[in-house]
């Protein structure tokens, strides 16, 4: 492959600035020779970030703007009105094609409001979900929506599944992988409406392998690949999974610090914990892709260091090479004929 | 208090038979001298379980039954056709007075329906919401509603947060307690279209301290004590607490199995660990109240043990007790009259 994908990325986003979106960025185009990044945002703080680093100028470059999108005041306005904002700057690179893929850590409303607006939905495509990998005891599967529609008709939960097939099979390299739907209990009866009227939808879906309903408490065991549910329970898994992990490794430490015996049991059992967390650590799979859309739109968490930035970038290239967009569109066009 | 709570046991219900509930009941009449057990059954297998104890057979009485209640066929139809079932007959003994509460390890489903069809609904109760006690790093919470009511209402939310103050003031003896909607983020905004509606009315609502919306990853460190959500919300929370609890400490037990130094970490600091899972089992907690009906309906684990049951029939001395159901009745009573 000797074509270049190219990612517009927002380095004036997210909680850690400009210096560890730039530090990723470099590391990214270090690893791997077939991506060129456009940086948008202030051009001194850019340059001054980029001076730190040996990096090659031909795929590195600059776009300066002057404003930025806040994540306290209305997504919507946001993007409407700073025109020449980091974060809308560079998603219009993606809609005009001079990107392939945008990348930002900045707000998550206005991320999800530009896609839509900007970058725009792909012919067919009802709503564009927000898909992150979440680990697993096992390994990966992808959380499909966690943060885009959160009153979803069961139709596009079926598109989510298709999408979210494609994602799994080309990107993570899963030969055709389990969907799932979250529900309350196995049986089909079992569910709130949504669930109820996606599940037979779902069965009958060519296309696509679907296992049936998936219950919460085997979701961190990997008994599926693509897990799809609106967005609001999506959003309740993925923040839940992280805050419970992290609230148990504080008190098992609590605990751990309260004798001698323990304390010392600590120390020797350390690297074991640390690889469960690292298993956990959500930064090791790149950022969340928002799907259906004429172009890549990713988000990363609010404070991404430079390894969840690159991994992201990475993961820009993988899903532009295999040429995604237009696998997405030949299976929503497959459901498109399908209903007819 | 001189007068006896009685408590009617569906002895037949959950996994481990009626060697366990009868046990718990046994250990809880030991324990606690203003309880009587009504235990619906086999006859004779009643009587052999009992006869390993010594017990106080004023305080232990038994209703023979005929029939069991699957968990396989649909619940209406069981509630409806198996009218000599050991839940059934255990229910009507609260519908008819001659008990103050019900507990059961039997079929959810069964147990949903017939709480509602056969013991009914409290007036001016719309939907009765199943409230089990949730483990959380400094205590526990009350989530509700957890497996009742799956599509709600706002105004059913409303009631929710009411009845679990109740429940929490007066049963777990937490002042004011404070009241939260499972949300995706913390600003009025967020959130489906139930939790926009149910939003601005708790926080008018007088008589709660309604503090706003709880982040789930907020949920394990006890940011409020009663958690208000819909059912299917409510489940994931639940059953992916405690997957994702199991599967962290499977992956820490196998990681510290890998080499000698983490093992014999592994073996120090074990209490630790331990102390840790009991803090989060569910069983310490007794069962999951059905709330807003006419008498209590306690739902406990299909697996629980007799250490489970045993602490559902102390619950529900502590909710009869405490007139919970009038104070209920009160509070929604208050809301009746409001909204005119």
């Amino acid at each position: 492959m000797s074509e270049l994908v190219t990612v517009a990325v927002d380095a004036m986003g997210g909680d850690n600035g400009a210096s560890e979106m730039v530090k990723g960025v470099v590391l990214a185009t270090q690893e791997n020779d077939h991506v060129r990044v456009i940086l948008c945002g202030d051009e001194d703080t850019i340059e001054n970030e980029l001076d730190k680093y040996e990096y090659d100028t031909e795929r590195i470059g600059i776009v300066p703007t002057t404003e930025e999108v806040s994540c306290d005041a209305s997504p919507v306005m946001e993007i409407q009105k700073k025109k020449d904002s980091s974060m809308v700057v560079a998603m219009k690179k993606v809609k005009e094609k001079e990107a392939d893929a945008f990348i930002s850590a900045g707000s998550s409303g206005a991320i999800l409001v530009g896609g839509q607006v900007l970058v725009g939905r792909m012919k067919g495509v009802d709503r564009a979900p927000l898909a992150p990998l979440i680990p697993n005891k096992e390994g990966i599967s992808l959380l499909i929506d966690c943060g885009a529609n959160m009153d979803c008709k069961p139709h596009q939960l079926v598109q989510f599944a298709k999408m979210g097939s494609v994602y799994m099979e080309n990107v993570v390299g899963i030969k055709n992988p389990r969907v799932g739907i979250v529900n309350v209990g196995v049986e089909e009866a079992k569910g709130n409406q949504l669930v109820k009227d996606a599940y037979p939808m779902l069965k009958n879906c060519e296309g696509i392998n679907f296992i049936g309903s998936v219950e919460p408490r085997d979701v961190p065991y990997g008994v599926c690949d693509v897990i799809v549910c609106d967005a609001f329970v999506g959003n309740v898994i993925l923040k839940l999974s992280e805050g419970l992990a992290m609230a148990l490794v504080k008190m098992i430490k609590e605990e751990v610090m309260k004798s001698t015996r323990t304390k010392l049991g600590g120390v020797l059992v350390k690297p074991a914990l640390k690889g469960v967390m690292k298993k956990f650590d959500a930064t090791e799979y790149g950022g969340a892709p928002l799907l259906g859309l004429n172009g890549l739109v990713v988000k990363i968490h609010g404070n991404a260091t430079h390894l969840e930035m690159k991994n992201a970038v990475l993961q820009c290239v993988d899903f532009t090479q295999q040429r995604i967009n237009d696998k997405i569109r030949e299976k929503i066009q497959d459901m498109v004929t399908e209903s007819k």
